[in-house]
Parts: C-alpha cells; sequence; structure tokens
C-alpha cells in the first residue's frame, strides 16, 4: 500500500533542522510492508499545507504528517486539516483534565494557552500522547487514512509505536517489503558494479541500489512480494549472487559496520589491537574505540604526527625517514612493528601520508599514504592514493586501513 | 525569489538514510535569501521524479536536485532531466579525460561504465566536481533554473560552496541579506537565551536563530535591507550587543571552526600541544589536526586507553589509579602533566571519562569526564557530565577540552 510523509515547520525548510522524523517514519513504515512514495517538507503556511495535503491525498492511501500542532500561533496544522476535510473542531473536557492533570503532578499550573491542545477535529480517532500534551490525530475518509502527529521526536515516536503502528497493521494488505543491505568497502561503485552487473539476473519485484560513501559501497536490495517469507526468499537468491561475485568485499549485513565487525572478531580470536597514526591524527583510535566494549581488545596508540615522535614513541630508526621519508612503506612498517612492541598488542595498524593541502611531491602527490598491519607472523603494508581533499583523503585512510586488519586476522588477501 | 530542493533516493524513502542533503542546501539558499517553499524526498523511479520536477517548476523559478547522478543502473536523473526538458544527452570528450586523469592519479584504471557520466544534457552549464566523477548540471530555461547535484554529500557540498553559490548570487534580485554567525560553545541554548533577551532590541529587518549543536550553540543574525551596507550596519549593532553580553562563550565568527581558531592562536603565540586520551580514543587528535598546517603546533599525542598505558606511556603513577581509580581529578592531571613531559609541548590536553554504555557507577555515572590542560604554568582541571550517549559524550569531551585549551592559552577563565 502507498503512503506518504509530510513534515511540517519552518525550521525544516530553513535547513536549520533536519528532518528526521521524515526517515523514523519512513522506516517504520517500509517495515510495516508499506511503500513510501514521497517525503516533503513544508513550511509554517496554511497555503501551502493544504496544497501538499490535497496532492498527496490524491495520490496514496496513507497519509502521516508531524509538526504544527503545539499551542501557539505558528502551529496550525490542525486549521489545515479542518479545511481540507470540511470538519469542525470539538473542544474535549477529558484530554484537557488530563493535560490538566500532567502538569499538577510536575507541581505546575497548566498555561492557558494548552487549552487550544483540547479542540480536535470532529469525528477523528485520538492516539493518546504519552510526553506532550498534542495528541495524534486519525481520519479515515474515502477509504483515505491521514494521521497528524506532533512534531517534537521522542513524542512522534511514542505515538507511531503505541499507536500509529498496530492501527496500520490492521490496515495493510498490500505486498510485503523486505529490505538486505551488503555493506562492502575497499572498492569503488564503479567496479563493484562491472563485476555484479553481467550475470544479474534480477527477479521480478527485487531492485538493487549502489550506495556509495567514502567508508565503501552499500549494495541495498528491496523485494515486493505478497508475503514477507517469498520477500524474503527473493532476496536471498539475488544475496547468494552478490556473495558468489563479490563476497570478498562485503564485510557485514544491514547494522553491521566495520569497526563493529572488527570488533566481533578480535573478540570472538581473543585479540589485542593497538594503532599508530600519522596523518590521520587519531581518527582511526577514534573509529576503532566507537564501539561499545571496544576496551576488550583496544589497548591504545600514539599520534606520531612529527618524526621525532615515530622515533621516541615507535621506535623507527631515524636512518629509515631519513633513507625513505617519513612516507614510505619502509616507515610505515616500523611504525606499525614499533607500535605492536610498544603496546604489546596481536595486531598493529599504522598509517602514514599526505594529508594535504601542502606537503605534496610530484613523486608522492597529496593523498599518498601507506597503511601497514603488524601481527606475530608478518608485517602488510600497502600503498593507496587516496585523492587531493584533505578530510576526504583521512577519512579514506581509516576505512582502507580498517579493511586491512579485517583481512589480515581473517587472513584473507 | 522561491526555490524547491528535490533529494533523490530509494534509501531517502525507506527511511534507511537521514536526508542531510536537503536542510544543507536549504540553509544556504536561506542565507543567499532565497525562500524555500519545499523540501520532496523521492525515489529511484522515472515517473515519479518526471512528476516531482514538473510539479516543481510549475511553483518555484529556482530548483536544486541531489542524487541519481551516478554511473550505475538505478541512476536515473538525467534520464528524467531529458525527459523534462526535451533534450538529448551529448557525449564530453574533456569531461571522460578528466574523469580517467584522476582515476589514473589513484592509480586505477577507470572502469568502463564511467563512460555514462561524461554523458550529460545538452546545453546545460556544468559544475565541476572535485572529489568525485558525477559533474552539476544547470539548466536555465524560461525564467527556470533547474541544477542537478551528486548526492554524495561532501561532492554536493563542493559543487554548492564552489559554483552554485556564486552561480545564484548573480541571480536573486531581492532585497539584500546580511548573515553573521557567532560561534559559541561551553553554554546551552536556554542559559544564552537568557542572557541574550533581556535587553534585547532588534532593529526592524533583523532576526536572530539560535541554533543549538553539540559542539556549541551558533548565534545567527540575518538582516534584511535596501543595500549590503545597510544590513551589514544593522547586523553589526546587534552583534555588539552580544558581545558584550556573553563574549566569553564566542570563540569565533562564520567558517571559525574551534580547532581552527586554537591552530591561529598557537600558531601566533609560536606554541605546541599534544594529547592524551582516554575515553574519546582519538577524537580529541583527529579535531586538531583537521586544519591543514596543524603540524605547525601539534607534536603528537598517546591513546591510553588501558591503565597500563596510561602508566607505561604517560607515566602516571599506578597509587594514582589505585587510589582515584583511571577517570578521577588526579589521574586527568597526571595524564597531562605526563603527555607534556613526553612530548615536550608547551600545552598538553588529557581526556579520561565513562563513555559507556556500560562501567558507569552511581558516583561516576556514564557520561562523567575529566578534562586537563598542562601548561608551563599550572594544570587545570574539570569535571564534566556529558550524559549517557557514547558517541555524544565523546564529541562533548573533545569541544570542552578545546575550550579548556582556547581559554588557557588566552589566559580567560
Amino acid at each position: 500500500m502507498d503512503a506518504e510523509i509530510i513534515t511540517i515547520g519552518e525550521e525544516l525548510i530553513t535547513g536549520h533542522t533536519t528532518d528526521h522524523n521524515g526517515a523514523y517514519i519512513a522506516r517504520t513504515l517500509t517495515d510495516l510492508g508499506f511503500s513510501v512514495r514521497r517525503i516533503t517538507s513544508v513550511g509554517d503556511s496554511l497555503e501551502a499545507m493544504e496544497e501538499v495535503f490535497r496532492d498527496a491525498l490524491r495520490r496514496v492511501r496513507v497519509i502521516i504528517t508531524t509538526g504544527g500542532l503545539g499551542p501557539t500561533d505558528d502551529d496550525i496544522t490542525k486549521k489545515a486539516i479542518v479545511r481540507l476535510f470540511k470538519r469542525n473542531l470539538i473542544y474535549h473536557e477529558e484530554v484537557l483534565e488530563d493535560i490538566r492533570r500532567r502538569y499538577a503532578e510536575r507541581g505546575i499550573d497548566m498555561p492557558a494557552i494548552n487549552q487550544n491542545q483540547a479542540l480536535l477535529p470532529q469525528g477523528a480517532e485520538l492516539f493518546t500522547n504519552k510526553l506532550g500534551s498534542a495528541l495524534g490525530i486519525c481520519i479515515s475518509e474515502q477509504g483515505r487514512i491521514f494521521i497528524s502527529l506532533p512534531g517534537v521526536p521522542v513524542e512522534m515516536r511514542q505515538i507511531m509505536n503505541d499507536s500509529v503502528v498496530p492501527y496500520l497493521q490492521g490496515i495493510n494488505k498490500g505486498p510485503s517489503l523486505f529490505v538486505r543491505k551488503l555493506r562492502t568497502t575497499g572498492i569503488i561503485e564503479s567496479k563493484i558494479a562491472e563485476m555484479v552487473v553481467p550475470e544479474l539476473d534480477l527477479p521480478e519485484g527485487v531492485r538493487l541500489a549502489y550506495l556509495p560513501a567514502y567508508s565503501g559501497v552499500d549494495l541495498r536490495l528491496y523485494a515486493e512480494a505478497d508475503n514477507e517469507l517469498e520477500a524474503r526468499e527473493k532476496v536471498q537468491a539475488v544475496e547468494r549472487y552478490l556473495e558468489k561475485v563479490c563476497g570478498k568485499y562485503i564485510y557485514g549485513y544491514d547494522l553491521d559496520t566495520l569497526e563493529s565487525v572488527i570488533g566481533q572478531l578480535l573478540t570472538d580470536n581473543d585479540k589485542t589491537v593497538s594503532v599508530a597514526e600519522s596523518c590521520t591524527g587519531g581518527e582511526l583510535g577514534r573509529q576503532l574505540t566507537s564501539v561499545p566494549g571496544s576496551s576488550a581488545y583496544f589497548v591504545g596508540g600514539v599520534l606520531s604526527y612529527t618524526n621525532q615522535a615515530k622515533i621516541e614513541k615507535l621506535g623507527v630508526h631515524p636512518d629509515v625517514i631519513g633513507e625513505h621519508g617519513a612516507v614510505s612503506e619502509e616507515c610505515a612498517r616500523a611504525m606499525a612493528e614499533g607500535c605492536r612492541h610498544e603496546f604489546a598488542t596481536d595486531y598493529a595498524v599504522s598509517i602514514t601520508g599526505i594529508a594535504g593541502p601542502s606537503g605534496g611531491t610530484e613523486e608522492k602527490p597529496v593523498g599518498t599514504t601507506y597503511i601497514a598491519v603488524a601481527s606475530a607472523h608478518n608485517t602488510r603494508v600497502k600503498l593507496f592514493r587516496l585523492g587531493a581533499d584533505r578530510s576526504v583523503n583521512r577519512h579514506r585512510s581509516v576505512y582502507a586501513a580498517m579493511e586491512m586488519l579485517r583481512r589480515e586476522i581473517l587472513d584473507i588477501d
């Protein structure tokens, strides 16, 4: 069944607030098997709101709005609703009593302005708001369902989960949707497409999207079918194909991150890691320790920004830097091995590169980065050219380093 | 002048990605004096896209889209554009050469699929993408301006800043708008409002917005006037007032960042800094070294995640940890002083805290963080309670630490 989401507020269309509500509702509806066709943000203007509402009602059967239900003058969603559905606002004494009681519990006299919150469209089903004074409003008319929720995220989410989801579960009779994300890194979008496309034969109702980021490319599969089981089976067939043609680049699924996958691998194998960072200045350590519980395997690290720090803190021999430079295979190797020794860890990862914007040469342009992973058995070093943008090449370095570490732990090339 | 933003991608309407691009473009357009009427997210469907494009062209003069410009099959924005504007796709040899050259610089053979990226709508103005292969496309027809940008956020932002903003500045002929941002940290939104509001008397045409983030609160001033000089003068009057009432919290203006301000202070005073990070795992070092040229003052650091690393790498006495714990005023002090000694820097900053989600106690709940700044004269330590969310409290720690460093350099309290 088709749905649209409309988020209301001047702060959205001026860009001062990012629309997290829209994504939350979209994800919830998608999980329920609805197909969301659009998410529209619109300001606090009655005309604009009415136009957006009217157009959406023409296109889809279910509409959910957020925002504009507060008690102040700029909250006019209810006004737009009663104009659109040609209904009156009715005063609900029991709603006002409930709001008054809630204020009393906090030891506050209810501000008079809250009386507005008890005025609600005639004939609407009302959804309880446990955390605030703006109730959810649900109007069902001529095969259309129009639901308005407050814009405060925690209130919206409470009403979604407690009232809207059960309400909609009874209604959706359309095809089920199943979504699966395969997460890859170390390969660019167009390369992976070249590996995937030749023999790819997507079953009816299945779509594949490539979602590139500097951290890697996600392959997202969507399947529509009559029921969830069927949708899931359709996805799984494609998933197996993708694993066959590019499995080596797939580090995880759905909510996995590269750092959480590494954390799990280290924990499972009872191993530890340390880091020696030059150009990334701490970004690798930060990423690895963003995982709750990372203290079980992350021991520590050195930010060796200067040559002296590389020599003194990591035991890199001055001649290595003198002969090959701080950005060299030899220096990366010495940093990783020195770090592993200093912190007595099973693995150590080093990054040394030219982040830029200055410092590049013809031979070693900005973005030139050596990454090494040292283990008990050996030390692997790889050269990467990660582009001229400082923030981008640092970010890419961290993901390249994590991927080298993952492969070292798994002993794959 | 009215504008609309359309963001494209299945991941948006399924709610798997939050639409940060829409907000970024909306903010940029608002700053340029445009009125954004709607932000619409739509999936990778040609029909839906065409309908959204067509409707927007009826309503407003400027439209900016993001997404769907990649080389793979699910990227169909160009197809929708040529259908809508009845144009052909033209092959641009020089664009392909440029993409090929960029791949070569990274030592990668350009995948053949990238040839698609050189097919661009006839008669469009093209905006250079310095970070990727999808150019910005700008079509001007019958008083309408239609701009398509890639969906990768850094690429979109680069093209917005370098090409779209200058292009649109030449077009918007409304009243002049002057925008000034005062950047504060170390104080919450409602507190700063309490300081600002009592005597605030905003001149006609001036608006003040509070923009809270975890890194601090920006005070954004907008002034509209017949010409830029007048708008600027209106803003400056309010700016002087704000500096009077809350100047101590203002660390910079407009494009300043806390790390860039610190970098300038250290450079100007010919001083150096090092860091000792426990719970933040490298995020402070990363932030300080995100500034180009930071090697002039950032020497290095230790990620002392374990107690042993604090003892061995920073010279923290085991008794300090034994008696007071690793998250204590005494340990933070010893870490900062040890770090300053180890790296022989003018300043050293340490962070030790309980990032969570586990590890909290009644006395030291998750979010408890001690931050110290050591200098030649003294060591200051402060206790912060930064909330239960791991990612948020780490982020707040880094900003609190940088603000302590800034104040130490300036010798203000």
